[in-house]
């Protein structure tokens, strides 16, 4: 399964490293972060080394976002919050190079003050006319084409 | 394609709202956030009027986490950024009451504070150990099944 050394989520998934599993199955694990932004706060990792988003192979996507839904949705369901963030750091941010996608229950009021996102603003719309071109080139140089 | 009067997302879709288009495809839409956290932040949306994550069909998982994949490809290839931070609030946070998933270019050193996540712990190993029973129970009381 490509476990890579040193990998704490690569450890979890091989059962050498304790975590309060929520999902296991044949692609993938959900287990408890233990440092929670709430409580209830789950990772979703798939069990192969994938790092990034832009790594993960199409077969998976189905087994590791539909994960990510059913905790999304427990999260409501089974400890009462009103809704939830679903947030992935990839390179940037990303304290462990194993993907793992965060569903942290959310409630009005809950404080959270990392929705204050900064926001800045285009120059003008001929800037935002050219980024928008510059990933649709990005896009059509990569063949439309998703990892494997 | 069930349109939601009074929906800004939805008359995006439509073509009846301006937007800097990134991705245009049966299923789904990618174009700039008006309002960017950074540069090139893009938008990746169904075009059917689909609330949160827990009612998004299995069969749009792949269009719409597929683009947003592509898209978070694009920011490292098309303008230069380290990383990207893939996102999506549920509900609370939520400003757009139609699923969308944000892809915003992360830099090294870009500043952006709300990766200063607070964080909490669990009082006791029991407590942790009952969150997860909670939502392995609701996980299962849902059949395991996703939307649709």
């Amino acid at each position: 399964m490509a476990a890579r050394d040193g990998c704490l989520f690569c450890a979890i998934v091989a059962g050498t490293e304790p975590a309060q599993l929520v999902i296991e199955e044949p692609e993938m694990v959900a287990f408890l972060d233990h440092r929670p932004v709430f409580k209830g706060h789950t990772l979703v990792v798939p069990r192969e080394h994938i790092v990034t988003l832009s790594d993960l192979p199409t077969r998976l996507m189905v087994p590791v976002f539909g994960a990510a839904q059913r905790v999304a949705t427990a999260v409501v369901d089974g400890l009462g919050a009103d809704g939830s963030w679903v947030t992935m750091n990839n390179v940037v941010s990303q304290a462990v190079p194993h993907l793992h996608v965060h569903v942290v229950p959310r409630r009005r009021k809950d404080g959270l003050r990392g929705f204050y996102w900064p926001r800045t603003r285009y120059e003008s719309d001929a800037e935002m006319a050219e980024t928008a071109a510059k990933l649709r080139d990005a896009i059509a140089r990569a063949g439309g084409t998703m990892a494997e």
